[in-house]
């Protein structure tokens, strides 16, 4: 199932930029939860195109409609079926995608392997593919908030060399207090400046988006290949435009030695804790108490008001420039779907702790 | 399954760093491969305890026995159980990790996660784990190098700060020409002294270890969930001491302009080529037939033969200084194991894509 | 995913009676697969409510609409994702249901498992959970006749003691020919006759389905768990109402004697044959080239215009009498469900040997 | 994964009749379980050959070792593999089988499926494989035991038309106290007479072996796919031999009118029950507190001491006899089979209804 994610708790993911629109169907959503399409709809509000200045003014209003397993405002247990139906389409504006290979994107690499693609908006590899995550995930971060008071936040931490310091205040508000979603509002300002800077040449921007999970139980995540902090890195990497994970220490980690990177114990309140946290709240692939921490490396925007050289669909060399409404930079919108992803993770691996090693007491 | 990997070709790996032996099922290999226990033997042989003089001393021999899958020297399509028996164990060595936890290591997660545990010499989270990813992806490279000449090469392109040049050249010969599997003998020999070094302060180091994948057909990896490059990094940070991944341009890639990173598209004797690889080989998560190319972080060995403050299962604050033979940097013995999960990985999504989308011409 | 059917041709079906509607996302078609809603539409009429005077006089159009994995009359490769509406709901009609068990349905087990349930028409208990199978494999049965000339093809066998003769001539034409979807026309009549006056009753009726798979080529299967006929048997009793299912001799083959049972192998026309086919064409899990023969057993029908001994939801002993339009025999209109399942499971059996053992010529 | 079984409680069986060795890698179990391999032992004594007169006489005492998962005497929740050495072969009794297809038997579609094959005793199709699950099946068998008393015990209940009573009591100790596994005395002597009687014949008879769960909760089992009795259906069609399977009423009941067949509903001290069991223990796939009750057909062994038609693998048709030591009838051992696998069903559903709908009180 290649467009499924997720072994208890999984969403199953479809639709295309331009045709009915996009959806998805969330299996294994534990019963009795209060849900509603408002709360769906928030997430994906932080998502949209055209909410901000920096990012692509297309306008999809991505009105998101449930359209089973709720009964009474709860969840039942079976699959929630998500849609959100396409609108503003302007399939003249992909008219050259259709023989003309757009450089670092997925067209040439669709046409190899299906054969046969959806050119138009960029098919099934479009970004609208991410809403069904967010919408899922949405679900996902209220069963974490109701269980365990359990806090999923992302944030824009650094774009081309513009990075926010270390020991800035992180919270939801400072976020979403300014467009580009970088908790600490001089950088914001300047992230921003450059955003608009670079729009202007025609040009993009990539960065580094950084995630905290606060408030975590010890024991998530599986030892061998199902660590936690391999799901998420799967997590991560299977977004549009991302080229790199790093958990806790991450690459930087790797300059220092032992007895500089571990993370002593200590006993904190009648609790094992960890006197520093450059392991990122994993250990031994499970989850220690700590925050979970990690970040992940987003690509400059492929798509390009500039000429580039490319081929067409015989092989001829030729040129393409972009027309019409694009994202300078994609990370203020990609924040919400990091969250989005990492939610899905902990809920699955929530309940596959529960299934393996909260069932029996022997 | 929390202990397999794989869709179609799936391993299950088994058993613990003290007790019978550690093991591996591989289900879904192709049937009529001529194969070896010798050729397995090889790949052992690279990662096994002992080999040069900056790894662990440890005697571990890490004979393979194959007890099933083949017939007459070839695989039967059923699945192939490959055993290695544990020796060298002095349990006496490891009593006080009983009732210790080892800083950054998987001590107290499993202890919380399972509440009873194998203490022993780590019990699952032993790096004797990886023997049984080592056989299986043995059995993957001769499928690769059979089916279609792909070559998966890596090696450890930086210790610390002291990195081999990006334009040095790399084969397997140059790799396995000294005891730290760097290419590069200048910079080898500064990393094997260095590893040297920090051994008899009792301190370890970690680096980074660089590996590509070359002859890859165009379309392997899913578009969504199973991008080729989302389950290279869920291999990666499946191996133990990992803390990163990233692909192509990586994280150095967020600092560029969306014009400085495309990978523009050329007619190279009638193939579609790109004229630079910063996509690292895969475009929307499929490979795009250039070499795919990856580093992963591996942080400083935890255990170290200093004094650490950690506690113990009761809660008591204590010390804890390893004794016994252990390895300062894992980087060279896990050169073989990043190649063989990267082969078990190509090896997967080249059944997946036979299944789909070589299936039937319509 | 319980919702999920399928290792690699997988479908996840969603919605309930009531609400929003039912539909399918189907995951693995290969690509280049010309289709279009009619083909799906003409299955789904042959399930649907008010189709003859033998069945269930709901008015439900349940007219299919494709909204991913087309493009230009051609699939994809990605997720085809269809959906029907529900319509003529009357929910005053199943008011009683809220609050009491329906002798042999499943809303006692589903108030236990999941605490809260939508007791509106059945809710994801409903017959119509099929319509996703049925559109599904509708995509199936098409793969399936452009690739390999296979047809699958099922009829009612038996209603209650009355049974055609197993010499009857079967095609398409002659199911079709009559309301209850048996090939023999005189037992046909004798059938909907029953069926009739059992419905004057109030009553309800079971039966037996047969089911045979023709010009299968000899392979698919897996040889212990994933048995041909073990895949059919969970599909089959995954069907609502189902009780039973046979293979080949089944039943009745256990009172014959070894030298009896055998079905020896000829050299036909230069092909291995057998001689009889009691195996029901699979040996040892795997398809052998004969026709795939099985049955199913359908109990009569739950709902019944009589009154029933039960509890309500408080525990309390009460009486229940259905009220409104129910199927006195689910049979006719299981048949086009069970060839829907075969040909699912066929497909996915289909990929999965093509993607083991007719990927590389070692 | 063709070779595993199990969504959370999952086996993955291996090896040949003849080869290094059966085994199995059991996953997913729950931690802190007190095991022994004298437990496991029990249960393969019950499935090995030699143990009474009526099955072949090979000498196979089938010894388990457990590898891995177990320290001091409990589950550690990491990956039980256990391994079974064969011995006692006789690679020339099945010389001819190297070039021969046994009527109903694997040798033809396994030749043809994978193209190379191991002949020698029947390599993966023989029943040896099932030791396996004998082996999983124990710890299984332990887990239910422990939780919740649960008792599943099965018994041959016809050898071809020698039927024993639905009347007559059913304990462990009668079944066990006859070479054939019947509980009624009566009836187990006719059975044996019987199976000597064709065995001196040079022939083989089949049967039904019945099955019941008692003690269940309620709530086991999805509502769609993987209903309860589904995943048994499933689990019983992948064992060599079956050709049928029912639940309840089974194919019987589809002779019934709905109101002679449907279980009323009665509060029986203070508990939702059925009056009658024809659901067999499951409702809308869900258990709903009765007794789970199935049955399983197995045709007559298809290995004869007589001579057949047959073709050779260059489609010369030829004769074949067997030779050597083979069961007339394998439902005595089968008996232990079926409830293994009955039990491993039930744990993984277990552990699914737990970490969906038991995980979270909203």
């Amino acid at each position: 199932m290649p467009n499924s994610f997720g072994k208890l708790f999984t969403i199953s993911t479809w639709g295309e930029s331009h045709g009915g629109g996009v959806g998805v169907v969330l299996d294994g959503c534990p019963p009795g939860l209060p849900l509603t399409e408002e709360e769906i709809q928030v997430e994906l509000d932080r998502r949209r195109p055209g909410q901000s200045d920096i990012v692509t003014p297309r306008k999809e209003s991505d009105t998101v409609h449930i359209l089973s397993g709720l009964y009474e405002g709860r969840t039942t247990g079976t699959p929630i079926s998500m849609l959100v139906h396409n609108k503003d389409q302007h399939p003249e504006a992909y008219s050259e995608m259709k023989t003309v290979f757009r450089p670092s994107h997925a067209d040439y690499t669709y046409q190899t392997k299906f054969g046969h693609r959806n050119p138009e908006g960029g098919g099934r590899s479009s970004a609208r593919e991410t809403i069904g995550r967010v919408a899922a995930g949405a679900v996902a971060k209220k069963i974490l908030a109701e269980a365990g008071q359990v806090e999923t936040i992302a944030y824009v931490k650094r774009i081309q060399d513009i990075e926010m310091p270390d020991d800035a205040e992180v919270t939801n508000a400072l976020i979403e207090s300014n467009a580009v979603r970088c908790p600490h509002a001089e950088t914001a300002e300047a992230m921003i400046e450059r955003i608009k800077d670079v729009r202007g040449q025609g040009d993009s921007v990539g960065g580094v988006i950084e995630c905290v999970i606060r408030n975590l139980p010890v024991g998530l995540g599986e030892p061998v290949f199902d660590r936690f902090e391999a799901d998420l890195a799967k997590a991560m990497l299977s977004l549009p435009a991302t080229k790199g994970f790093e958990v806790g220490s991450g690459f930087a980690g790797t300059t220092m030695k032992g007895s500089e990177h571990n993370d002593p114990f200590e006993n904190r309140d009648g609790e094992v804790r960890t006197q520093t946290n450059r392991s990122g709240g994993v250990q031994g692939g499970i989850t220690n108490g700590e925050d979970v921490r990690f970040r992940v490396a987003f690509k400059p925007t492929a798509t390009l008001l500039q000429a580039q050289a490319t081929v067409d669909v015989d092989g001829n060399e030729t040129e393409l420039k972009a027309r019409g409404r694009h994202d300078p930079c994609v990370l203020p919108r990609a924040v919400p779907i990091v969250e989005a992803m990492a939610n899905l993770v902990t809920v699955d691996h929530w309940m596959r702790q529960h299934a393996q090693n909260r069932l029996f007491a022997f």
